[in-house]
């Protein structure tokens, strides 16, 4: 899968040391597509934002304003077009994603419930993120029955980063004209063969809408995000919890983790504190 | 499943024969939810439509002036949001719904191909309705190989109406920012546990939307599509095939006939010539 004599790429936190390119220039703070590496060379900086606001912790460019505050905002309000009081679910809930989702929702005047992979995790959900409700679903042998528990009158928006034998659980509790954003599938992208979606066919009499989406797509949607996240986050209305790593050697470790769920919040890595 | 105690409900034509219902009186024609029989006492005449236009066929109010045409007009140009030009492919494509889909689509200028199960519906799919390609599910191993010979650069529009197996085939053929509109799944009805859907992971990357609609909720756009349709009916734009059984006692071989694919076209049952 990954090509060794090249540098993994991923989202990063950059500074400029050098540049031929007219719109940036030494010194310039930008967030976006980088490598796993010390200095990168970017030779087509289409996808890289400035960094104007530097009054909010840098790492936030790498999750909360950036790639997965985007995905968060736009999956949430273009995708699931939200009313206040619907009922709204999210999986992967402590994720990078997922925390800001269940935020938006919260602010919107929804009912949040979230699912996550630890106790710590479910702690962090209902404590710290405000979700109205949070569950281990390891600790859930019927997952139908745990969303019937949360959701007695079924689920309005679903907020899809797990897929597998979560998704199937939640089909069986959607109400009509419910929508499920499908931002990832995390339980599947290990398998060699994906796991088989049993319960599609309730999306008929359920008038479900189901879509997936990519972030990249709504990338001119940022300045209106930016203008909306960085008063909430100054406000202390939104919060952000993040898993720091430190040095680039610790990255393929770090990386494992999201498989396996040890990360608490959004996974980075310091490369440097420069 | 069916209460043989009450006559099966089903979509009919009918003659008002006694009313105590100021907004119909006798000799009215009407179609809508009826029953099996051979006269019905209809207390709630709620999905009764009035038929105004008696200068088409008066069978074509069970299909497609009635219900069967409302779900082709509603899936296809609400929920499909379709653009001239583009890619569409129906499956059971000589039934009631999706002959009409694939009329609907060429005349917006799109390239439409549809499947079903015989040489006669494949013929009456090119030769009759016009549908730019055709194929025999069944005479194809691989529906994945097929919908690649079909649609080389994929597949903008999937009108859905057969689930299973071949939705696993559409799904990894679907263009980016694909629309799937989820009309029915006839070949998972009969089955205790529906069939697994492998491939819904392909969402993601294509961005597609799938959305589960029921012509019910689309009601209100009745007379818009009579105004539509009637006058394409008459200029010989919109054909339409019947499969007519003859007689009530006809009616439950021509319902198991559905699930195996005996009819072509619409499939109804005359009652009453009358």
């Amino acid at each position: 899968m990954i090509n060794i004599t090249q540098p993994i790429s991923g989202y990063g936190v950059a500074k400029v040391v050098d540049s031929t390119h007219p719109e940036y220039k030494n010194g310039d703070l930008v967030w976006g597509m980088t490598g796993w590496e010390e200095y990168s060379l970017l030779t087509a900086p289409g996808l890289l934002f400035k960094i104007q606001h530097t009054d909010v912790p840098l790492t936030y460019y790498t999750g909360l304003l950036g790639m997965a505050g985007m995905t968060a905002y736009t999956g949430f309000y273009e995708i699931c077009t939200p009313k206040k009081g619907e009922y709204v679910y999210v999986s992967a809930a402590s994720g990078a994603v997922g925390q800001l989702v269940g935020q938006f929702a919260k602010l919107l005047g929804c009912y949040v419930v979230g699912s996550a992979g630890s106790k710590e995790k479910i702690d962090l959900l209902k404590n710290k993120f405000g979700f109205d409700e949070a569950f281990n679903y390891k600790e859930e042998p019927d997952l139908d029955a745990a969303l019937k528990r949360y959701f007695p009158e079924g689920i309005d928006i679903y907020f899809e980063n797990v897929g597998g034998k979560m998704l199937d659980a939640v089909l069986l509790n959607m109400r009509v004209h419910g929508r499920i954003a499908v931002c990832g599938m995390i339980s599947q992208y290990n398998n060699d063969k994906p796991e088989a979606t049993h319960n599609l066919i309730y999306i008929i009499p359920k008038r479900v809408r189901m879509q997936g989406f990519i972030v990249t797509d709504f990338y001119h949607l940022y300045p209106k995000y930016l203008e909306m996240v960085i008063p909430r986050i100054k406000e202390g209305k939104i919060t952000y919890v993040e898993d720091v790593a430190e040095g680039i050697e610790s990255a393929p470790t770090a990386l494992i983790g999201l498989f396996i769920g040890r990360n608490v919040g959004k996974q980075l890595v310091v490369v440097s504190r420069d």
